[in-house]
């Protein structure tokens, strides 16, 4: 026979969940969207058509909303362990469960101020993800956290200067452009029992300040003060992998028109982008965590 | 020749603009997204080719550019009204000018819990949007303003019961459901003068505390309460045009495997989706505008 | 009480369907997408939470797949038809019912180059779409058909000259430009037994030919020929719409890098894009329909 | 210092890029996105914000037009491979270029029958991808072709049965199901001077007369004859990787409304959807190509 299947996994991808936790009048809402991948000894299916070994993508569909139903979701993080755990535990065939967990953001709708006990508004694009692979040998787990999607821009404290200038070079110079970008985070956790949530608002809320107070001289010296942050914010997290496209706000011409464009009006673009990308980890020959320590202090303003 | 061309109109859309608006070190950021939609003479161009009084849809983008420069760009409507006025009045073949304005949200990034004088950071799917139609006969002004996308979800309060039953009808009534809805609403303003961003804070709150608050018998109610809320909260408005659609949440059926399931857990689903529209005007025959009275403060819990 | 409902209707939307009609081993595949709107005696659900008259968006989606068993899908239009006329002659509070219907094109796969008996695949994003409104008094029906995102480029034959040159003009001149659209009709069937996949057929193919061999001075005059091309091809079309968007293809500026363009390098872009309408109808003096007969053949090279 | 940089890379995505090429007046017409991503000695702008290794994302626009004009693009592949070897034969600091480009597929609209010269129409949502890495250490050069997007649905011929049944299944075994999915194929070519778009081709029909002709016990296994006959088919291909989602058409219950569906009636859902993912090699024992042998010929009706 001329071929060989040198891999296989499946699953069930966008299997959507709303979960509803009531303390008295005081309701919790959860939405996440989940996505389950399985490898291990599912090989006949693909050779013979001998599916005795195949759990059911519809049954994949099930056991979340059971799982979610019988246990808590408090993060993304901390149910896809449950969930990964549930499927190397429960069946010998799989050698490899996979789980992607990606959690909308809802928050409460303010009536006179205060919070409300049940109603919501959505929160935009920004999301919460985890994606968790549990291997069954071994039990080794590997768990990510991140933020995907998260907008930010600014409208000064950005330059781009002294790159490469030759025949294939328009671009001018440029002191003082907007850097605008959608924060694609994602973080490994050493610790799978570590506060999930609170990860993720230290890490988001060092990656945004950072974004703001960092005077950028490139989109990829902002991504490793973004990242070196984020390790600082949260010692649980062993590395970091930043993805910033560089969302283009392309200045106007207006001399055409006897008009001055001192850096007033734009033209944002999405394609095409730029694209930068940085995986920073905790140095363990230094691993103390000096807040503010070092270069990145000194280019903050 | 056995044709005739009995409307036309075209335009530019989609002509993305970033303006920055610097107050010392505090920058303002608008994002908006501008289309516009000429009607007049210009049916020799379909009929003949013939284009002397083609406005170029390149020249209708550059003067969007020119026009933000040299105007404020205070608020969807204002500029809307701004850019139609231009088109009317600078080109005599032009007989209605109607352009749509709609403003992407931004917030301040807070560092150290202040505000950032120059980082923002995306505020989601929810838009500030304008239409606004002028006619050069008579100088007929048009202006509507508006929100889009502002999705709102509740866990409870929510009844549908007393429907038609017959052989088409499976749906079980209930008592208690969850709500979610992506408002969409329009508003008429009477006033060309009017302080549109103030409107649209008070009619967004408006919407978003009677959406919370509303003891719900149906999505219809409710949208009525939120229309009235609206026109109640602001009395530049004259009509509001309200379309929401049920983005149902559907209880997860757990019996099959030995769970019950007591609006707990459920699935979000896209499609398909109900869609409820209501158009409610101010009733001229008694304008008071008694905050509350009436049926729906009966009902607010 | 200082408002009133002015209009209301709802509805389901996205009620997506799938028929598959066998013919001994061959099949016939039809997929659809419904969207039901009623009007009528629905106000007490707005203003009271009476839903004694209410339809449940849920009956109308079982409806639809009720109403799709029991009578042939032959066309969008025989569907929307069928469908209207049900929810008018079912329910006395239903006073308007308007019916939506796109269908997803499919064709048959080949194999050994003969087609196959019951294996399709994807015609891609061209949609055959049909809207009818059915009012109850009077029983008036209106019909129209229509075909949405049926992309099309050429890559000459297209110039854009003569238009306004003013202080907001930058763009030069052409005499030959790549002309892309995306073109969306909608035509109005008098006939309400009309074939109207033949219709469909025949409109199709004249807009294609007519976009393929016009020679354009202006999109505006190719749309014009298109829709004088429809309204030739098929008796029973009494007026046709079409809009399209100018997908502009941008002249790369080679000059910089010593390298002349003559129209072989372009840019696609998506926005921001003309948007070009026109509405043309059989003109009731002279209906003779003499193919290639007035202006537009001269023009056809 | 507590973190170090452990990987970085750049680029520009979504290049697009229109090429006319006249052969008198016959035009070929190709369109393309393109995204190309360098990885070397970048990491000072990370680490220090010195750009003097680093090629600009707009120069890589550039450099990307100057290749199109004066390089033919006559396909997906051979056009990676001329703009990865650019980068890296240009630039000393690149180590490694990755260049993916992403063909639109255009066809020529039909007038009299005839193809026309110079009027083409869009052939759908379907794709001709390859990504290109080259490294400069050792000239390594992987080249992979692809189809993305390749919608297909047969209505018959596929069961799944003698799946785990446990306390988490609840969907019914069947011998007669709607099979649909849209195919993502990526397989890596031994040969960076093979027919690239007869490969394509090749693979393409291979696929889809596997697919339309299999008779299918699970997806997995039509994936796997599917695999099998695309290597089949084209001698140049080393491996290949197929993932399909299983785009569920769910039979709709009509018991309730007293009628049998006898697999007439369908809904087709988007999510949540089964993914299954298979990799496929030549197997180097035994290299024979004999078509059609072995147990997937035995499977074909």
């Amino acid at each position: 026979m001329p071929a060989k299947l040198s891999f296989n996994a499946y699953g069930k991808s966008k299997v959507r969940l709303t979960k509803v936790t009531r303390h008295g009048k005081r309701h919790d809402l959860t939405e996440l969207s989940v996505d389950v991948q399985l490898a291990g000894d599912f090989a006949d299916s693909y050779l013979t058509g001998d599916n005795s070994n195949v759990v059911a993508t519809d049954s994949m569909k099930n056991t979340v909303y059971v799982l979610a139903k019988s246990h808590p979701v408090d993060s993304p993080e901390s149910f896809a362990i449950h969930v990964a755990k549930h499927f190397t535990s429960t069946y010998k065939q799989v050698e490899q469960a996979t789980i992607t967990v990606e959690q909308t953001r809802w928050g409460r709708i303010k009536v006179g101020g205060k919070p409300h006990t049940h109603a919501f508004v959505g929160c935009g694009n920004e999301k919460h993800v985890s994606t968790v692979t549990h291997d069954r040998a071994g039990s080794k787990l590997l768990v990510t956290g991140g933020v995907a999607d998260l907008l930010v821009l600014k409208t000064t404290g950005s330059e781009f200067r002294g790159y490469v200038r030759d025949e294939y070079t328009t671009l001018p110079e440029t002191k003082d452009r907007i850097f605008a970008t959608s924060i694609d985070a994602t973080w490994t956790l050493g610790d799978a029992d570590a506060d999930f949530n609170n990860c993720y608002d230290l890490i988001r809320t060092a990656l945004l300040e950072t974004f703001a107070d960092h005077h950028s001289l490139a989109v990829q010296q902002t991504l490793y003060a973004m990242a070196e942050a984020a390790l600082d914010a949260c010692p649980e997290v062993e590395s970091i992998r930043l993805g910033m496209p560089n969302k283009h706000r392309l200045l106007v011409d207006l001399k055409p028109f006897g008009l001055q464009n001192q850096n007033e009006i734009f033209v944002p673009t999405d394609e095409p982008h730029g694209n930068i990308i940085g995986y920073v980890e905790r140095d363990r020959r230094d691993t103390s965590k000096r807040k503010g320590s070092g270069k990145r202090a000194g280019r903050r303003r």
